[in-house]
């Protein structure tokens, strides 16, 4: 960390923050410039508080030259995470295909879908109870009933099922979920975050629609350094200023999180494009960018959705797509499971 | 609600979808054209699903031509909402300004800044018990103490407090306190805003980092479709390009709210602005664009404040600010309390 | 075109308004409504000046519901458009890799880039001549040196040269460059798109940084609707808020030129990355998701290099690069020239 | 600067990178941390070039610690500038309103609405004769007979005149125009730049719609080093997500502007605003945030104005504004001429 001193700061305070930040157990090392004075910190900043430095008044600025993530950082932990759910194996050189409807409508439905998925080659079902929703005009979610519809179609298929947390104290409910999903509104909900690291339960955690990698990797700490490593990032999409498509996939994303963390990476190109036809494309770039997996909306009957029909495939899109996806994880040298 | 046709939909298919619309309750007006045919959805649309119509093979797109906010629309509630509070008038007419640490830290320093703001004429104590922070390993907040410093403080000054609730299961403890703050992270925290809008309590609702206008709006609706009318807007600054700031404040927002919504607008020019000397100056703007007040974050000794530090004014700043809003107010015609 | 009337508009004014746009020559469908009265305004509106009406008294709002692009529009030209350039053909079906330095710095440093990439595989030869910059103190290009050495490094190698033109008084001088390019920041130099109109020059068109597909369109078709036909848009990143990058791909780009327009479109993954390592991924991802080819920053020493050093790939990590293109490209089913 | 080492860096290479930078005039001071190594750079950095040295094997990043502009500095500036045109001066401490069309129509329209600008108190002309439009459909200015238009009611009513300039090329024809608008799509167009640099006419330079303020005044640099002082700078709204209004008014940059730069801000309400309403909202903002004036589109019939009707008063309006902005500049202790 490196902090800037104002031009004419007095050689007193200037001390007296040298002393204060070497008794935070820092060794400080002091450049004096023409244009500027720099202090270098050394030492462990990963518990320095920028902000309280920025607010001492010979200090121009404070700049990080090291990531705020320890837990998270490629770093610390060179080898990739691979995280286990009911036999399966997520992470680097594997590849899945978690596939559902955007939300549980029925069990003729739900059922229709996942039967469907698992034979067109989804190792996942997906399907939200809880939906949340930007108007509270619109459907909700089947809610209790909508996660037992889940257990039921698990049962049925052997796919282990992945849905939305929307809070803490659902926690008890979700038991017995395969795989916790965070959705991009709830990706800084600390409360949530913080209980879901003191659980084992793996936990897929959505990008937020402007959050920087750096905060995404901040909120994935909040989850690890409770002791829960079990982690899958989701990139879904970015708001830009774009109005053809709902939000805009970003596709650096995918190489930048592999070289910075070692936490597995699934893409969710339903969401990104907002529109069925755009589906295929990003997934076939999300596959040759080194994506670990996917997550796609499937709808038996699209028009009839009861969310998101727009941007679900309908089972035989789907299919097709999954032609698609074996063929290009094969290309990559990827283990479909 | 306008439904744009692909082009050469089959005339069945048309038809069908036609009467599905009318099936909702809506008159439908068709309109052929050389570029595009259209239908017009005459009646309600607040509950019709945008995305199942777009999900529909014959459907181009969707465009509303309505707001879907109703509960917060000026158009359909005319006067401006005022929210009493602890014998104070919060909207249209009136100016409040709200002050107090980032973060409760202790007695000593709770009770001097409350002590200081009130006597430089604020009218709200504000103080973080419970702190959203980017890093698990940041001050989190006294939390529960934090709260009794606050109510200590209250009966101390006499000040109304303001404190910002994390989770719907808080609610309880949070029982006597003046007005709930949501902060930006969890503008879009459905289930909170849910159980905010099973109680009378007042919010304060800051807008989320990237959100549009609309979704704010929405936001406050989830609140008052629960049958909360208490609702105030503040505007905290949203992310732009710009580096120099930590936010960029919306001075927009404030005409437009008024404008479209009868809702109270709070302005908060230290999270805006993310340095105290910016403070004076964004704020003189908000209140010349028609602003209800401000919160505004102080602390007795900001190089030692355990959070947001650099953006925090010292009491003697403060006051001097205070005499600026004063006599702002008085030429905007705004009464302060 | 949808205008949507204000509420109680008086009826001899709405009845002006329709008249007046019946002058425009369109027919008006009128549709009145429980929330909004509209018209739908029916005949060619490219020419219809939105905020001309949006001035009116009477109107709420008018929403285009057809695109403002014509010649660049794939739904009045549904052919694949195909630039032929020196023998090469650019457009669907084929594969062109675009490389060299970012500028021009000296013969032996350009000849020996030429004879490096040609070896490699890249069909065209790129290099700056004249160069934009952010600072009036940094390098700013050989000029006209620069441009006769890039007609020196054609002669050596045969490979036609793609460089910038940054005002249209220097039309004349770049009469024998083979690929025009339009920088990204003068993608809306109106000026220089008419005057480009008026040749029949290839221009390879940059996306300005945060320019929408629709703008970006919408210069296209200055070009185009000056008579020159020869059109190749080059997506270069956008500016998002993520700071571990210099810009950001927009892997959506190129589904959505390919369905909405029919122009080549190539892709720079240099400019986009900021740096070396990430040119790859981005590269497989460019390809997989359709582009037509791509343009790539390399140097014979990029530590040394006068521009973007950073981004440059060395002569062995772009020859590893064409390895991987041409494997990608077979599998796409794209013809490398 | 500051320069971080990447992680086991061989010495030798270091050694070199020092040695290198040592070369062109820097000390340097070498910081050995836990976590980073840094290199400190001593000396005018200001044409250091930090893609050159991110592009050295062993560099992790470069960061600058001071603003790369110096003419445009206050640092190095401390004092106001005041642009001196027809005998009025711009700069802190004056207000003026520079009012008038977008585009020049014709001359019973310009004189019109220059008799009636004058009368209200503007004391700047503005109007466009050559028009950037994003399509080239669109209306594109009266062109040359639109500057003889101009002339002519500068010399009806005395009041100089403000009007676009889109090329470098077109400097001689704009010889005698009072003050040469440079564009927001333009504020990139480095030659333009350089040339008017060469000149010593005012330039009113246009923020671009997505450039930090770093950037542009880094344009504003590109006219000041050429030896042309006279630069005022014109806030007119950022691009945002915000869809009700067509930019965002950056409120911030008015202080940020002031306190990083010496050069005289003008606000344009209009073009932030995009709707008529909005304009007198945002111009009490503008001058509470300290702005030096205002530049406003006024139309005698906006709504058969051939550009931007719905952002343009009519006179009547203009003329409320203008009762409202002397009571505020007054407020504010500004001099009106």
């Amino acid at each position: 960390m490196i902090i800037i001193l104002k031009q004419e700061a007095p050689e007193q305070k200037v001390r007296a923050l040298i002393e204060e930040v070497q008794g935070l157990g820092m060794s400080v090392n002091y450049s004096a410039g023409a244009e500027a004075t720099i202090l270098g910190l050394i030492g462990d900043t990963s518990r320095v508080d920028e902000d309280k430095l920025r607010a001492n008044e010979v200090v121009a600025d404070v700049r990080r030259i090291t990531e705020p993530y320890k837990k998270a950082n490629r770093r610390f932990h060179p080898l990739d995470t691979h995280v286990a759910v009911a036999g399966r194996t997520i992470g680097e050189g594997f590849f899945h295909v978690m596939a559902g409807p955007c939300s549980v409508e029925s069990e003729a439905q739900l059922c229709t879908v996942a039967e469907s998925v698992k034979k067109s080659g989804a190792t996942f079902l997906r399907g939200g109870a809880f939906k949340p929703r930007t108007s509270p005009y619109s459907f909700q979610g089947l809610e209790e009933s909508g996660l037992d519809l889940l257990r039921e179609a698990r049962r049925l298929t052997g796919l282990p099922i992945v849905t939305e947390i929307m809070g803490e104290e659902q926690i008890p409910e979700f038991e017995d979920v395969d795989i916790l999903q965070v959705g991009a509104r709830n990706m800084q909900n600390f409360r949530l975050l913080k209980a879901l690291g003191r659980t084992k339960k793996p936990v897929l955690l959505k990008r937020g629609l402007s959050a920087t990698i750096e905060e995404w990797l901040m909120s994935a700490e909040y989850i690890l350094a409770g002791g829960n490593e079990n982690v899958i990032l989701c990139e879904r999409g970015i708001r830009t200023f774009e109005t053809m498509i709902r939000n805009n996939l970003d596709i650096s994303a995918i190489p930048l999180l592999k070289r910075q963390s070692h936490l597995p990476v699934i893409v969710d190109p339903s969401h990104a494009a907002g529109t069925a036809w755009m589906v295929e494309p990003l997934a076939r770039a999300a596959i040759a960018a080194g994506a670990d997996g996917l997550i796609v909306e499937v709808h038996n009957n699209p028009k009839a959705a009861l969310c998101d029909g727009a941007q679900s495939l309908n089972p035989e899109q789907f299919d097709a797509l999954m032609g698609e996806v074996r063929r290009r994880a094969a290309f990559e040298g990827k283990q479909m499971q």
